[in-house]
């Protein structure tokens, strides 16, 4: 059914490669199949204006796409003088994500701001973003424990996610590009271990859907994400 | 337990007054409770360049807040010179949302924009946006179609939007400012006439929440938009 | 001769809602016929850079029209990136105009800023906009002197703006959008209480005017101004 | 009284050097005092879109001061992103002024750019843009009549600018910076050869006027313009 | 006497991996030492509007830092909304440079666009990037070849780029990031295989330099590009 | 073979008009041929962000076109909203060659900055624009010694800059626009007092070049230099 083969609750291959770059306090290229993305922790010691002297941190995104990561080139959004829609949407998106399993008061006055760069798209990027955000940011606070600059773990929880969609009829896990662009609905879930949910956004496209196909997309969701927890786990170790 | 002393499942009042401008093809100032929204529909000849050609419409939706809307006032978008994210993201949402609703092919080649302009705002001034707009687009459409410019109707029914949150425990229908700025989760609906979902965003604000905690604002939204497909109905008799 | 009826020196209806919005200090919608303007006065404590520590306030303007304000939908500003060379000029003259009838020194180090937001255009909208405004900033005053934030009343008088023209080689009185669009000529006054001249704009569009023509249109906006000077007070009693 | 030693009646020496650049298919160097501007005329084939195909041409103009024309240095505009409303409200004037002594149609579907460069400013910048804008139009049109490509004389009349004010109470005649500076009331005249007048804008600054001194400064005004049409003459011999 | 222990002609190693993105005609990562620029040849249809119709295309080039490519975080271009001069002067560099060795004619009406994105900064970034294109291109033109659509093959020859510097007085070949902080001068060529110059841009930084030091850097330079050009060539085989 | 008629070594001559304009700490209007640059200095006590505090000084440059220098009119940066590639990369050079010859320590906490502004363009605008701008810095420091600001001259040098080129397969000395248009390499020479060398920028056009063109070009910029030196000494005298 599905264009690659795969079975409807079946992820593409997951790849991590930590320390993708040196500069970063944390990094990893992550792969969902043929979408691939880095993502890089980087730690600075100046918050935004509203937290200055509340002696508490900040956690941030940005997400770009490389202008040959598609199928046809797209014009760069530095070229064009603004950053689109899309653009913004996906970055707050990653910031308030991460942000969800980071306890800002322990992470005392510094701003982590996680860098997303799509080198490859073939869907599901925004939702790799996040996953691979959470590997740089765990990486980048392990140093800063190790270095004896943060004393107690900001970190709560692991944060994944993925996209699920209806497709022809069925619900299916991790939608690539062929199906993401002919779903009739396409949800991208934020989970958190232990069960928790930080952000559903699902969207009709071709039709509508109803509760019973909101909970089935769920379901799969929380497949998906049990899997990338995992491996989240493995790539930190 | 609210602040404005509203049962859990109580919206607030809504208010429609269609035709408040006079040179929109429809338009309507929605109120629910303090929050006020203008929207228009402007019926235009042109459609977007990818478009041309196709037999094709299109519908869009754009959103602003006027500068005093909220409590301090906030600086032009025109002029610091670009929109925010959020105002770029509600609008994707509100022209998406409307989409769910219309067949483009009926609609022939015409683009129809749907503006919403936030005159007062005290939380959910998009899924007030998102009602209001589609009041404005059917009436515009009722005047195309009595002109004789377009023979079926290509409004296939009514969408509606509504928030709702985990407040201090409680789920809760229609968040008003004061409940938006300490709700745990905050979720916006846009529903349609029959059961169905056009879009689900739900975010953990102060905590994160569960399936079931999905479950209870889906339902609460459900009651919400019931009420309020009635009120459209009664809007543009 | 005029194509709405009127007599040459004959003003359309003037009327005036206070307290249109909540959170504004002042706010008004007024109208002039089918022109419709919501100004709101906003106060803040902090003042231009350049009046800081200097015991000064300062008054501004900004203006804006709603895209569908007129006939045919124009784009937003803040999704262009800039605001036009019109929209410039009229908020330099609310700015100029109000700042004419204000005492900054015994406003105290605040800034108040009038916004003056187009909810419908049919001619005579940055006319309506200082008249509106100097309403707005009336009640907004009130408000600090009944707060005991004011010692003295900064404000020196009342100010009104009136649009005229040669039409058809007639002077008129308070140009409708039919007038204004096919005026010889067209000239915009800004008069004070007392007799006094603030600002005159007056341009020549088909035909150049002489110093007679001048006097005549100054002589058609004394008094539309004296009806609206009255219509002000009444407002804000 | 005035701080040049000058009557209340006296102009500052005008200079004017034609063909100053090459290129330009019309050009002066313009002085008034240590005011000095250079006006070129660009004449090009294409005409805005809104006048494509109807056989008529435009005349628009342009402004800008070099950084260092002032006292103190100002940014570029071309730096900052964008121009500021006070060179867009006097680029709107120049255009319009020249108009107003110009038939369109006569001209042809061609467009004639006037460029006014302040080099060095010292009061009055856009009055002398303005009459020097008429010099190189005047210029550029001769051209275009001795290569035989414009039949008739598009040209009806001169157009001439200048400031006049109230400075320490009394009316004077074209202000430099200093009285500028200092000024009560601030007008701007352009009269047209014949008596007639396309514009004025006099603006209160520290104090407002009556109707007395604006007539006073419009007979002041008189006396500027005819002496800058006799210069104007004797420039394009 | 180099901080890496360099000899003051030894370059660092070379690494070339193509055909790093799928979706790119031609594409390449190559490093040089840990300088790694991906850099991607996307081949289009349509040139600049002053190409059309000419039976001629054009080749372009676009530079960018992934904002943790280097030691400190840059802020992202698309979010301040400008390119840098410096982003824009390697832009035009690169552009120029492959254009030196292609023959736009039998390219046809067809644009290439070479985009070069650092991921990682170590110094010698822009001719990291120019070496990079020209394979890029190289692949791309092969496959266009391939495929039948372009008959006679338009590069002419090979173009490299490296970087040389005195260094402590001492002229030394691929500045890495340490030595081109704190070199006297810095100069960059752009070498075509034949001995040929496409370009020389050499820059006193803290001293000037003299005509011998400017040739000791060249034939640097020469040495370090011959080796490229073998690596060039053994990469597209 | 010129189209001048000039030797290969003929340079056009050199005008410098000091004292241009009043304000600016220094000016002068430099022309080679009928390339016509004015230069002007400011001197500011406020220094970049990074210098504060430090005692050192900085020097810039900014570079511009009128609209009209050119052959065919150019649309303004400011209304188009940024600086082409083209003008940072000038303004970048101009900056760096004229720190090469200021000892920033004696010039103690001041920004001088060097705006050069095209009147009229003939081939050489960047080159006209360094040497003028020497003079003006000259003067301006001048200023400073003879007000007893600066106690030590902080200028090492002169710096002076021409552009050479292969013509028709011949180097020549000072392009004009017409040879600039059609070389087969255009090289830029920036030089100081002593035969040090600033800056190259030597591009291959229509055909690149070889080690002896590049040195026969040097020469024949030392030759050229030589006599911009002079008339620089001539000037500031």
């Amino acid at each position: 059914m599905r264009p690659s083969g795969r079975a409807p609750d079946e992820m593409r291959a997951i790849n991590i490669e930590t320390g993708f770059t040196k500069h970063a306090e944390g990094s990893c290229l992550i792969s969902f199949g043929d979408t691939r993305v880095l993502c890089t922790a980087s730690v600075e010691r100046n918050v935004p204006p509203w937290l200055r002297g509340k002696g508490e941190g900040w956690v941030t995104g940005e997400y770009s796409m490389l202008p040959r990561a598609t199928h046809t080139r797209g014009a760069r959004e530095a070229a064009k003088g603004k950053q689109s829609g899309r653009t913004q949407e996906i970055q707050r998106l990653i910031g308030r994500s991460l942000r969800a399993v980071v306890d800002l008061r322990k992470l005392g006055e510094r701003q982590i701001t996680l860098d997303c760069d799509v080198i490859q798209a073939d869907g599901g990027t925004r939702t790799a973003s996040i996953t691979g955000a959470w590997i740089a940011l765990r990486l980048a606070i392990n140093g800063l424990i190790a270095a004896g600059d943060i004393k107690e773990d900001p970190i709560t929880g692991q944060v994944a996610a993925i996209s699920c969609g209806i497709f022809k009829g069925t619900p299916v896990l991790d939608l690539d590009y062929d199906e993401d662009s002919s779903a009739d609905a396409d949800a991208n879930f934020v989970l958190i271990t232990g069960g928790q949910i930080a952000e559903v956004q699902a969207t009709a496209e071709g039709a509508t859907y109803d509760e019973e196909g909101l909970l089935r997309l769920l379901r799969l969701a929380r497949i998906g994400c049990d899997r990338i927890f995992t491996a989240q786990l493995d790539a930190v170790k």
